[in-house]
């Protein structure tokens, strides 16, 4: 029996384009001699597809690109991640299913039972959960399937949420030999690790083989990383798709055992992730080119490598702005960069533009003392400046904050928050030295004075990042404890052995800036709990 | 028998400040010899919490404070809107519930059993729906209580669901005469209207009296307007409560019948929302003035009225940003307006900033025309005028784009997109014209030039909106069916008499304009589907 997994990346919503990746790997199939395909969930119109599922046009047109796909499944079984009516009672008009199609035929579907609706998952707005697990015979096999969502409670890694059905144990007094799962597993920092494991435990506890086909691709803040998963009826992984590209992972069943050796660098994972997302976000929407502001700083130096690696570094424009405050240092260290990666490099300085702002303002803030309107003001003149070299020339900006800074609200909205994506702002200071380390692991592509360098924003004289706040290895702790947790102050306190006002603190500050990452680009998610997609607070409120 | 249905203003998260107005409106109901006080759904932690639900300390909070609510419930009985946990098995560890009180006693708790999970609302992220209905006796009263979507189903009046149970029909064996429901119903043009009606639709069914608290208040994006209801058991309006703004309304069940005239004005209603929404937000962030760009167009002269109306005028302070394009009319009119209003106005031409941004950039543009780079710009060194006067003063931005122009992107992201508070930006075009007719119902407070004058962004030498946009009633028409109602590009143009092309080449414009919206500010919503808030689309997406 041999099984071919498809692990594709989609655009949401491209059904022509999709169906037409689908019929390829059929085809592909064919050539193989494959006897069953294994697409990923919601396959078709991509995964998360958001309200595009509210439109009833939308839905009727997957009815019609289904049937072609039918139609092209001559001599295979196939099991394409699709959403399907509701054509009889139920809260929702809609499933998200697994059609079944063998031989140009529509067996039948099976609905997913468990929806995730908390995180980035909003499930029950959409869909109808399905009713009861069945099994599939072909050529011997007796074949169980499941939704991504569908194997996770079993292993008790769910979030927020105690289902009252597990669709593993369903499935054991039906007896399959083999278990088939359709998934849109986000990635986050360790995921793939995690879904080996959930496979491994569905696999011992019905001992069957478990094959699960996971998405590929970034879809606006979120990363599917691949790493399509085989592992024998022993829970012992016997395949493992490739991370971050496409790829039709050929699963013999009746190969010996050898079990895949699973030996992965998160680190080199995270940023692996960081790629994709900027590489699909921009070609997805038809761009080629990306912009940034280049200050000397780790944080873009950051952002450029990632840059360069995911656009050719002859898609890659930095953008040096100096002002009257900047060092000589970070200004030779930005050209130094850009230098090494290759990458177009330009200076624009901001003092005649400065100087106008100051000057028209003059009457009005007239024996007032400078202040961080001033400071605001030098990094809006950047943002306007990123802006309009994207306008003229069709570059996206990409925005260079990091996690630590967005949750601090140490950011100026409309300046250095300006671009089309936020490449790091889910990456904290800490995995932001973590990951030049790595870069540099084997020669030094980031010039080490960058990464020595004391962190300043050098938006008046002399300033340093720690003159208003604290240490970032605290700030880090607390956003682990607080955003990731859910833990109060007092019990971030505790863990981590830190003053409990500087938490609270810190916590104040945190909801105070939900405002300014409202207005924030997208940003690529590859933790636990990004800020925006994912995570909902109110700006007014009075909790903290 | 004698109830008061209590109409508070929470603030999210605000447990003290929430419970004191809680315990004093009980102080209030003993007063006046009150038997059973209502308040609204969700009262304790106001409507809605988002993710602080997520956090364990915060539902442990909430549990101490409703302690020191049913302490001063002495002589009364009181449904209180609170979080309660899960303590039996379940999807979600927390009930929406209502809270049953009774001489400092706690009866127990009637649960929500319909959870929207469309739209505005998220509530299967968080809550388990409650199992059964029950009743609760009072002095010879058999009380059922619904708790805000447990009452619109029974009306048909539910967004993309179709709920398989009925709490108002499930209330029928158990025999009630009297029935309760604790609402936060978003305002949305012409709500009021429907409130009653389904109202109305209960209590004809169960023959008895329906009495409905409304929360009322803005909260981020979501504006609720009060209007609680009290029906009889024919279904006829009896009494309705204030209109944005806090009220404690008396019934007496047993006082004659005399039923309320409801003649109410949706413009105004619209208008009074706008006003609501623009004074909670700044008062609840602790902020007191607001500033906006006066430009002597339409929309900037609407929200220049609405902010005085909320803010007082002297908390008001126009800037207009004359370019070389700006029109001597415009000028003169918004002065004129400002004036008119009896609000703080200034004049910063961006002349100088423009030329300075122009030389910074000559040597990188030169040999190419000038482009909508350089009427980005303009619009971009006004968003940073604006925001100076903010951060050196303490402005909150009040930004003034219309729903027309969001929806086609024809604003300038960190341009005039700035701002802490879309304030029209769920008001199309059309409404814009309807409020300033109605405004200047009785008087001309709106100059009739900034009416009449052809609609410009005056970022080039004789531009018009229309040089570039359809008219906007095509605009919002295509809003209208598309946004709102989710018909197809083909349905639209059979609706509204359109070309298919021109509404298509429109849709696209509005997918393709969701990365700007993506980061505008929050903006009041007045409509029954609002950008951003309750409306989540993919921005990489290949469906238009």
């Amino acid at each position: 029996m041999r099984v071919l997994i498809s692990q594709l990346n989609p655009i949401i919503g491209d059904l022509e384009g999709n169906t037409q990746k689908i019929i390829q790997t059929l085809d592909f199939a064919r050539e193989k001699e494959v006897d069953i395909v294994l697409f990923s969930e919601l396959t078709l119109c991509g995964y998360p597809p958001e309200d595009l599922l509210l439109h009833p046009s939308f839905i009727d047109a997957q009815e019609k690109y289904l049937e072609r796909i039918i139609r092209a499944s001559s001599r295979l079984m196939a099991f394409v991640g699709v959403v399907r009516r509701n054509r009889s009672e139920g809260e929702k008009p809609i499933f998200n299913s697994a059609a079944v199609i063998c031989d140009g035929q529509l067996l039948g579907y099976q609905d997913k039972r468990l929806l995730p609706t908390y995180d980035v998952f909003d499930e029950r707005r959409y869909f109808e959960p399905g009713s009861a697990s069945q099994i599939w015979e072909y050529k011997g096999m007796r074949i169980g399937v499941l939704i991504c969502e569908d194997i996770w409670q079993h292993a008790g890694y769910v979030g927020y949420t105690q289902y009252q059905k597990d669709p593993v144990l369903d499935l054991l007094p039906l007896e399959p030999n083999l278990v088939l799962n359709l998934s849109a597993s986000p990635y986050q920092f360790q995921k793939p690790d995690m879904r080996v494991k959930v496979c491994s435990k569905c696999a011992r506890t019905l001992g069957v083989p478990v094959l699960m086909s996971c998405q590929v691709g970034g879809n606006d803040q979120i990363i599917f990383d691949g790493h399509s998963v085989y592992v024998d009826e022993k829970g012992n992984l016997r395949q493992l798709g490739k991370g971050f590209e496409e790829d039709q992972m050929l699963v013999d069943l009746d190969a010996p055992a050898c079990p895949a050796p699973f030996n992965y660098d998160p680190v080199e994972d995270l940023y692996e992730a960081l790629v994709l997302g900027v590489r699909d976000y921009l070609h997805k929407l038809g761009f080629k080119k990306g912009c940034l502001g280049l200050s000397g700083g780790i944080d873009s130096a950051l952002v450029a490598c990632i840059a360069r690696d995911a656009l050719g570094k002859e898609n890659v424009l930095a953008i040096s702005m100096p002002s009257r405050y900047s060092s000589e240092g970070s200004k030779k260290d930005a050209a130094e960069l850009a230098k090494r990666l290759g990458i177009e490099f330009m200076e624009i300085p901001i003092e005649t533009p400065f100087e106008a702002f100051l000057e028209v303002l003059s009457p009005i803030f007239a024996g007032r003392a400078p202040d961080t309107t001033e400071e605001n003001l030098q990094a809006r003149i950047r943002g306007t400046l990123l802006m309009a070299v994207s306008n003229k020339f069709g570059h996206i900006v990409l925005s260079t904050g990091n996690k630590s800074e967005m949750g601090m609200g140490y950011c100026t909205l409309y300046g250095d928050m300006c671009g089309g994506l936020g490449v790091i702002s889910d990456v904290t200071k800490e995995q932001v030295y973590l990951l030049c380390r790595w870069i540099n692991r084997n020669e030094e592509i980031i010039p080490q004075s960058i990464i020595e360098k004391v962190p300043s924003a050098e938006l008046k004289p002399n300033q340093k990042d720690s003159d208003t706040l604290p240490p970032y290895e605290v700030i880090d702790k607390v956003i682990a404890g607080y955003v990731e947790e859910y833990y109060s102050p007092e019990e971030i306190a505790k863990k981590y052995n830190l003053p409990v006002d500087v938490v609270i603190d810190l916590v104040r500050r945190l909801h105070r800036a939900e405002y300014k990452r409202r207005q924030a680009a997208p940003g690529i998610r590859v933790s636990k709990k990004a800020f925006r997609v994912g995570r909902r607070y109110p700006i007014v409120q009075g909790w903290m």
